[in-house]
This record gives structure tokens, sequence and C-alpha cells, in this order.
């Protein structure tokens, strides 16, 4: 046994399965934390919302496992995806699980970590930005701005049984509400403001591939947003902005095409 | 004039003055694009909450400039701040203003970006992970969970006037709010939450330096919320999440001392 394998592993925890956001949009999004974890993964699961320009940290001798929805072909069961880093990791593999977005924020992360840590697995929860932040720094529509709307909302536009979200409350002055949606709810999202009492003049953004140099923005308001949903194609995951912020919009560099080391080399001196 | 000079200014953009997200927490928490801008900068103005293993990364020849609230001298005023980026972006300096958390989330970016651009220059948005994130990867509490929560809700504790923030319908079941609050309104907040409708018993977590290594954590209810503010010390900036999400707590490492290159190296394999 050689002295120096004794040292590091008294001193260092051991490899623990990390649950990685991959953020939204492109690499440079990606924290240096999750940057770091991939570079040195023996095996990384991954979603299907994924960028390219993050896959490509991982180590060439990774094996990387796609477990997301692609076309019509089902997505991987949850519990074979769990089982699978089970098995890895009992393997004394250093296994990634990379998600779209944060982990914690409709990622099902907890769900994952719960069912490792009940085998006596470690883990450990590395956040990613979620699609609502890349968006907004992309498109220039602040989500809180002061004397407008100090409060902020997430939903998805249908909970788990397939249903509207309730949306009582979330709309109106003072406040954003952002929608993680299909395409297809589009018109109920926005009767259902209606019914709350929003106005249908009060506006929203509608942005499709946010953070990416696909990614697409459409300015309507309640009254318009399904149209804008089918206006503004692509096929990438979207997200609506619903709230006085989008009249708050800045004009700014958009995010696409930045890219690891663009963010300097893209910008001359002066 | 050197023929260089020439292709290089014709085929990439002035250098923008970039809005830029820390993130919370340390540096692992930084994104790609931010490290990038960050290590090209001439001059980067500061607030306080930035942790210093992000300042690290700023070139030894540029020029750090803090703007925040030191103890009991008062931050610099906005206008100055927004005179000085514009006086050095028109000296054709590279400028950085560097915020905690997001700029687009309670950072006043918006605003910055607004008056930059009235003036003719060019600006880009560069996002951060906001406190809620890292506390949520960095204790185990997810955000959202599957059939118990999909709505969150992100509040200020207080107006810019200084009262207490609205919280009808924010806590209660499927839904989660983070207050980021100071240290004094947790009382009151309690009692509005009571005052709502809201179960004393409904759990409740206080988070200090989320994601530093300084973290610290207490699990509460929203009767003890108030109570837990006092007894966590810490002197850091604090939050609270709110919601049958605090019971779903996974165990996993905290994020504390991870920092660069701690990912990989911190971990022994197998």
């Amino acid at each position: 046994m050689r002295p120096e394998t004794i040292g590091a592993s008294s001193t260092a925890h051991p490899w623990p399965v990390c649950i990685v956001g991959a953020g939204a949009g492109d690499v440079s999004a990606l924290t240096l934390g999750a940057a770091d974890v991939l570079a040195s993964a023996d095996v990384v699961l991954v979603d299907d919302l994924v960028d390219d320009s993050v896959l490509r940290l991982i180590s060439e001798s990774a094996e990387i496992v796609s477990v997301g929805k692609r076309g019509a072909r089902p997505s991987t069961p949850q519990a074979a995806i769990i089982d699978r880093m089970i098995v890895e990791a009992r393997n004394h593999r250093r296994v990634v699980r990379l998600k779209g977005g944060d982990p914690f924020l409709y990622g099902r992360g907890a769900e994952e970590a719960e069912a490792l840590t009940a085998t006596g697995l470690e883990v450990a929860i590395y956040p990613g930005l979620t699609a609502a932040f890349a968006a907004a720094s992309s498109t220039g529509i602040p989500l809180t701005y002061r004397n407008v709307a100090s409060h902020v909302s997430f939903i998805t536009a249908t909970l788990a049984d397939g249903s509207l979200h309730p949306v009582a409350g979330l709309a109106g002055p003072g406040r954003t509400l952002v929608v993680y949606m299909g395409r297809l709810f589009a018109g109920r999202l926005a009767q259902a403001l209606a019914a709350d009492g929003v106005s249908p003049d009060l506006p929203a953004a509608v942005v499709v591939d946010a953070g990416r140099p696909a990614q697409r923005l459409k300015i309507a308001t309640v009254a318009t947003l399904a149209d804008a949903v089918v206006a503004i194609g692509g096929s990438g995951p979207l997200l609506s902005i619903i709230g006085e912020v989008v009249a708050k919009r800045v004009s700014c560099l958009p995010n696409g095409g930045r890219g690891i080391g663009a963010g300097a080399a893209h910008f001359a001196h002066g």
C-alpha cells in the first residue's frame, strides 16, 4: 500500500454523488463549482435540456449517459436513473447527475438525493442558474424594480396532475410572475389571470431558449400572450415573464454567443 | 497604425459596461461568464456582500473601487456610482459593476443599466446565483418538491418605504416563500403570516451567509421564526425559507469550503 494513497484517503471526503445544475443557456451561465466536478467525473447522467457547450467540459474519458426525453422516445424512468447512480457510486466511480437549470427548482433533485442517501451514499448539490435569471439578464427585463415590483413568483403552468396551476394573487401591481410553461397552456393561463382580475394590458414577455444563441423574445400583454407564444416559434424551453417590469426592459447586449472566453475575447478594448 | 489593431476593432464589439452578478456565497457559485469578464476588467466597482474568493479573480493590475456600506460608513450614493462608471467607460477602460447575488433581483442593476444606456453607453448583464439557490443547495432544502410545493415566491421583508412587505397568499400548502430580510423584521413577518391564516406549525428555515464556510442554519416554524433569527447569530446576510419543503430537507454535504478546484480536489477517488 502506497503511503500517498493513505494520506489522500484520510484527509479528503470520499467522492459524493454530485447533483449538479447545468444552468439555463450556454456554458457561460455554468458555475465554477459545477465546471470543476464535471471535469473530474467518471460518469455523467444528463438531461436533454443541457447545452452542448456545457457537455464539452466533461472529460473525454468519462461516460455520458443520456436519460432525457428525445423526440418521441420516452425519458428513462426515474427509478432506473437512481438505480444506475447507486450502482456506479458503489463501483467507486465519480458520479455526476447533470440537470438543466437548478436541481432544487422543478428539477426533482431532492427526490433523487433522498433515494441516494437512503442507501447510505453521500450527496452534494451544486446549484445552477434557473431559466428566469438567464432570460432576465439576456433580454434586459429585470425581475424586480424599485417601487415597481418587489415580489417575484415562479410557477410551472401545470401541476403534477396536468391541471392548470392556480394563479390567484400572483400577477398585478408590485408583482412579477414567471411561468415555466408548455406552449399549449398560454391561452388557459391568460384566461385564469383575467379571471383573477389582472388587467389585459399588463405587459408580458415570452422567451424561448433563454441565454442561448437561438434565444427569441416576444413582448406582449396578458391579452396577447397566447398569440405571442404561437408567433414566437423556436423549439426550445419557453417561459413567460408577466408584470410591469417588462416595461422596464433595458437595452443590453444579448447573452447569445458568449461562451467560455467570449466574454473578454468577444469585446475589443476601448 | 498597426493592421492588427484595425482588424480587432472591426470584428469585435467595443467593451460594454458589464453589470455582473457575483452570486451568493463563495467563488464556486460564480458563473464562468462572470469569471471571464472579471479577469479582464480595468476597473471593478464592488458592493460589500461580494466574497473575497470572488475578488481574487480580478486582475492585479485592475483598480477595485468599493462602493458598499461598511460598518457605520454610508454607502456611495447611487448617482456617484453611475457617474464613476460613465467617466471610466468614456476613458475606454473596461468597467465591471460587481453586485452580490443577481443584478436583476433586488440589485438595482436595471436602474444602473438605464442610466448608462441613456448616455449612449452599451451595457451587458451577467446573471448571478441569488442567495435563495445558494441556501437551498447548501442546506439540502429544495425550493419545490413534487406534490408538496410548485410555487416559489421571493420577497424582501420590507418595501422601499420601510413598511412590511404584504404576504397575503404567499405561504401555506403548495407554496414556498423565501424572504430576503433584515434581522429586525422576523417578528412582524411571522405576525403577518399568522394574520393571513398560515399555520404556526408551518416549517421555516433561517440561513445566514448562505454558501459560505460561515453558513449557519436554524430549523424553526412560523411560530418560532423570530426566536430562530435571534438565536442563529452570525453577521452576514440572512434569509428565511418558509413552507413544507423545509421538512423535505435532504442530508447533503455543505457548500462551505469548496472554492475553485475544491469540488474535485476536496474529494478522494472512491
